[in-house]
């Protein structure tokens, strides 16, 4: 199914959120207008990690450790799932050194609060 | 929103047809109902693949080059989104020197043939 301007639109200011407050300016706090306040992630060479603030603790120690500057989100596919939408996409991340780290994702996105946001995030490396 | 039985059912035989047929008994074959024609694989340490005879072919390698002798997959959570079905689980994998290797993944998961397929397979390490 296809899905609307408006909520690819939503969806896009998200992974732009992401991007310029979350890993950029590392303001954490800008996670409350990305995940969901139930979600989950799967990060590599961890455990599952649910609910906000546990997944905020998780990339301030992930920025930091990584020395991540800048992430490029770039969608592959989108599809509606009912009232969700499932995403595979692809990040380009830029570490200290200027090292470039190619990640691909799924996300599975829920609308909450009228904001577009992560409910289910995993990703892996692809070398 | 809770899950009917009968897609339960049609999941749980699906998931036990992938450690059976096709790690057990190396019936690669047997992913023609496991997999959506369309499906895509995001495997660790790869490309996203996308169609089942190349996901197949993905298989029967990783499979031997692994020495893969068991999977034993279970359900964290399963979410139904539209006509499809959003699930989170573990893996246990079994390698060929008995070493247990603990993975985690997300399925999304769609109905094709009156079967209850994966048509969206991402999937990480723990360690």
């Amino acid at each position: 199914m296809s899905i609307p301007e408006s909520v690819r639109t939503g969806m896009q200011q998200t992974n732009a959120l992401f991007s310029s407050a979350v890993v950029k300016n590392g303001d954490i706090d800008a996670l409350d207008n990305i995940y969901t306040e139930g979600a989950r992630i799967l990060p590599p060479g961890a455990n599952l990690i649910q609910g906000r603030a546990q997944i905020k603790a998780f990339w301030q120690q992930a920025i930091a450790g990584l020395g991540l500057k800048d992430a490029k989100l770039s969608s592959v596919d989108a599809q509606a799932a009912g009232d969700s939408v499932l995403e595979v996409g692809k990040a380009d991340l830029t570490l200290g050194e200027g090292q470039i780290l190619t990640v691909k994702y799924v996300v599975h996105w829920k609308q909450e609060a009228g904001l577009w946001k992560w409910d289910t995030d995993i990703w892996n490396m692809n070398q």
